[in-house]
């Protein structure tokens, strides 16, 4: 199995990156395709141990931050993600994980690999761990940010095959993000996916609350994109300001001072707290497509690229790709 | 000056109502009415100090948790939150914390203080204290859940008088919550505030995303309801887990062990990761009626009550209703 990563991608490329791809070939029976400058990725491969797992794809471009994503992906066809994505739809490669650049990635996704028939529009779907028995599933975490109803219930459907096939809930518990329980809450877009989601075979739980996000109350919970990637940020902003207070800490001289039980809690929660952050955690599927693509986050250093590259070869593994060509959507 | 408050609101309700009154009157120039049930409060206020600085207003009914607000108002006319609300209208109070119902406080609100002229909806300013200089100040956190532009235009008219009256920030920085800084992104709701904004005379800086809710990068946060709702009761659930693993830690006992800084620092940040903590903090203003409306947290204990109040009393004293009346308000 052949992974592509996006070498040129996210704040820390190329260099973790490729420390990233080490450690996955290490552990998982993929091989890797690092994607981007040849030269600086040969030397910094020069010394790497399982070499033979990784080979470079060479790209001359990159598409750069703040760039508008649609003239990028038709300006720069020899970028890292339009090879990338093109890898996928040529079939040399089983996944393609981006770090960084969402909006290109989508873009050339959306361009190269087409939507699935019978879909209206494509869903970032999140994975987070936040210390419950099994991860949440947030979709769409940013991509259509104008939705109808029937979209929603189609990201549930989507996130439904991901939770089955990927982590292997059996029958995930489906929540509707909403601003109270009650069947009557919500704006216009919400209230009418209720109703429509009542009617599917999805294991639909109701309205859940920006409570329970976190709480693992639901395993997939369905939103827009523009709720979505607010949620997603403000959990990430605020992860960024509780890890600062624990920095503060000086953990290190904090722990030499801890001992026993206290020691082991405090090493708990920071690892907690790390886990809730999704830069620290790993990637997002883009779902939707006809290809198994994985989407970083842009401060992704070497471990979050890892569960990345991780995410992409459970999704390939799993057959999420073609269970989602194979399934029948809602239709308004 | 006399703030009317809801004794029957709440978790905690009456006791911890009772204590922050008592608490209230000790530290602010202000007298209360304790709205709810005469013989029980006189019971609960018997020791208190200062006592004559506290007065009963008897009421006999209490809107309970999940009653659907609109009947519930209409059906108990003697409930606390009718009879708090009508002390305001009277002109008997200048101002009524609510804790709890806040489906109740907003219609009882809008039936028997009415909105003010020139505005189409009310909201909800929750002031948030996330160790910045000054607190940030997010509206609408939850009334008004379809909304049009001209909603949120007026929704940061209402909070800048807020922030400049109440808090002295003589030109509050105006952000509009998005998915992405740059003026094209958006759904169309947001997309067409954007526009609106620029043309107005308030310090509209831009675009804001959900890293920067707790980072103090714009004094006013505007969104609608829906996506406020949401916001707002995500930071609570996160800020839920985090003190969880808190308390995990047996704080008593962790403090036990440490010395110096790093106790220093560890009373630090819990301190900081209670402020972020909705419930701990105090209160949000029903801006748009025509009276000083409080809504605590449902979960608010004395200290927090103690907030709302004080929060009452100073929106009274900052002549906040006064200035929202009389300011002209964005057009269609």
């Amino acid at each position: 199995m052949l992974i592509a990563v996006d070498a040129a991608g996210g704040d820390y490329a190329p260099r973790e990156v490729v420390k990233g791809a080490i450690e996955a070939v290490k552990d998982y029976p993929i091989d890797i395709a690092l994607v981007g400058n040849k030269a600086v990725l040969e030397m910094l491969l020069r010394r790497a141990a399982r070499k033979s797992k990784i080979t470079i794809v060479p790209a001359s471009q990159v598409v750069m931050d703040g760039e508008e994503p649609i003239q990028a992906v038709q300006n720069k066809p020899d970028s890292s993600v339009v090879v990338g994505v093109n890898l996928m739809r040529d079939g040399t490669a089983d996944g393609f994980v981006s770090i960084g650049s969402t909006g290109a990635t989508v873009v050339a996704s959306f361009l190269n690999l087409n939507i699935v028939q019978g879909l209206e529009r494509l869903a970032i779907c999140a994975v987070f761990d936040a210390n419950q028995p099994q991860p949440t599933f947030l979709i769409d975490a940013g991509v259509s940010v104008n939705c109808r109803p029937i979209f929603l219930v189609q990201f549930a459907q989507l996130a439904n095959i991901l939770a089955q096939r990927v982590f292997g809930i059996s029958s995930p518990r489906i929540g509707l993000l909403n601003n109270g329980t009650e069947e009557s809450k919500g704006n216009t877009l919400v209230r009418e996916t209720y109703q429509l989601l009542k009617k599917t075979d999805l294991n639909f739980i109701g309205n859940v609350e920006g409570y329970d996000v976190l709480k693992g109350k639901a395993d997939v919970i369905v939103m827009d994109g523009f709720t979505g990637n607010i949620l997603v940020k403000t959990i990430e902003g605020y992860s960024e300001v509780v890890q600062n207070l624990l920095e503060l800490q000086e953990a290190s001289k904090l722990d030499q001072q801890l001992t026993g039980t206290a020691l082991a809690r405090y090493v708990q929660m920071t690892s907690v707290i790390k886990k809730l952050d999704y830069k620290e955690y790993g990637g997002a599927c883009l779902l939707g497509v006809n290809g198994n693509v994985v989407i970083g986050h842009g401060r992704s250093r070497a471990r979050a690229i890892k569960s990345a590259i991780y995410l992409a070869y459970l999704a390939a593994r799993q057959g999420v790709v073609e269970a989602i060509k194979n399934a029948r959507y809602a239709t308004e």
